[in-house]
């Protein structure tokens, strides 16, 4: 998540928490320059590619969740609209070309401060790899779907709607919020870190 | 925007930009303590919310746009949902309760990092006001839409595709990306703040 804010970015001053004036949430200001530091939920963006009813997955070659497959999908970077970040992300970790379609899923996860945002997709051609944070990429069909070694709630989530939405042949666009899992439910190892405790890519 | 990055928020050492070993972008880079100071794009969340066809607004009390209407709109915070931020802006905004109904616009403003995103909402009473940020909150008519006087191009277009939609019976989901207003189109004292070249609250 974001780093500490204990000094000012713009003077090195100390930042103190304090609800500004017509404000209702404290934020951090620094008492010598003024300056509000304002934090703010980030977008996650990516794409469910098909390619004759395959979808386009990556095994991550990097933490969290290195070894667990997902959709290509990262953190939408300054300058960029959301279905450029989509194709850029999908370009990094799959090296693949694809047309975007509509909007598929915008998932919320309010406990770590993000938004995943997903577009359907089709993959122009066959020439993909493994981009620099993926171990492999493959196609998969619905069959053979990795479903316990999916990275991500919000990616196992779009996962599912979109099989499901394709089974009657009509594609919505799902709209959710995932709350923090109770911790009792999860295994030990998995107490500190629930399947979206963590961002999708090292962006951290 | 963003304040300067000079300094890094955790030990208050310089920061200098510089492309992350794995990574394609500069980034501001603590070389005391190490840390990447990531910045990325902003969600400004809102709704769209009508009572028999008339449709909540509200004249802004604050820069920038002073005094040109809006839809209750706002910087998504942390630790919230999509949803409940738009909930929350419209409570804030105009002291309007809803009820909210479908993703209605996702509009990408890259030139100023943010994704603007606007709900269908239905007004669940009259008792509407206007909120700290508001001069005046009302319910308009399509035929006395202020359209010269909207403060932002993101919300002009979420009124202008419900309108549209409305006529047809059919309401779509709305995805697009705004570019920059070649600056030469603007009148002089706009060419520094285009439409939306500025966020829809205080939140800079």
């Amino acid at each position: 998540m974001d780093p500490a804010l204990n000094f000012c970015s713009v003077c090195a001053a100390p930042v103190v928490q304090r609800i500004p004036a017509g404000d209702s949430l404290p934020r951090g200001i620094c008492e010598a320059c003024g300056t509000v530091h304002y934090r703010n939920p980030r977008l996650v963006v990516g794409a469910l590619a098909q390619w004759q009813g395959k979808v386009l997955m990556c095994k991550r070659a990097i933490e969290p969740r290195y070894g667990k497959w997902t959709l290509p999908a990262g953190f939408m970077e300054n300058g960029e609209s959301v279905e450029e970040g989509a194709i850029r992300e999908t370009l990094e970790e799959a090296c693949a070309r694809i047309e975007l379609g509509p909007l598929f899923a915008m998932i919320s996860v309010p406990h770590i401060h993000q938004v995943h945002v997903i577009y359907r997709a089709r993959l122009l051609d066959l020439d993909f790899a493994a981009g620099e944070e993926s171990l492999e990429v493959r196609l998969f069909d619905e069959a053979d779907i990795p479903w316990g070694e999916i990275a991500f709630r919000t990616i196992k989530r779009s996962l599912k709607h979109y099989f499901s939405d394709r089974k009657v042949g009509v594609f919505g666009i799902h709209t959710e919020s995932l709350s923090l899992p109770p911790s009792d439910t999860l295994p030990p190892a998995l107490r500190k870190a629930s399947d979206d405790a963590s961002p999708p890519d090292s962006h951290a």
